[in-house]
């Protein structure tokens, strides 16, 4: 259970490190608040399709590859 | 946004009657409550990550495979 919450959090930083943003910046474009956007990246957010769905389009994929390695 | 929810639930009746269960057997299936997972179907729920993972399991795709189409 928390396995997939931590994941989905390693693709978060990963896909924000990969376009060189903080999580500052992230939390501006995906209208996110930071402190929400560091929980998410550790793995201790049960996130929502929406959010997930401002993520993905903040970061520049899709949502489907945001759940990359999800099982 | 709410184009999200529908999309998500449009997928998830797909696979449901793609393998040919009810609604009641992929509540079983799934853990979930059958009125969830018929408000879901109709566009109405803001499902979070781990349901969205338990869904998939119960359907045998990958939760990717659940967010085809959305964006």
């Amino acid at each position: 259970m928390n396995e997939i919450k931590k994941q989905f959090g390693k693709n978060v930083k990963l896909f924000r490190q990969k376009i060189g943003i903080s999580q500052e910046a992230l939390a501006e474009k995906s209208s996110l608040h930071r402190t929400y956007i560091g929980s998410v990246e550790r793995g201790e957010r049960n996130i929502s399709l929406e959010n997930i769905v401002h993520l993905a389009s903040a970061l520049g994929v899709t949502p489907e590859e945001l759940l990359k390695g999800i099982k």
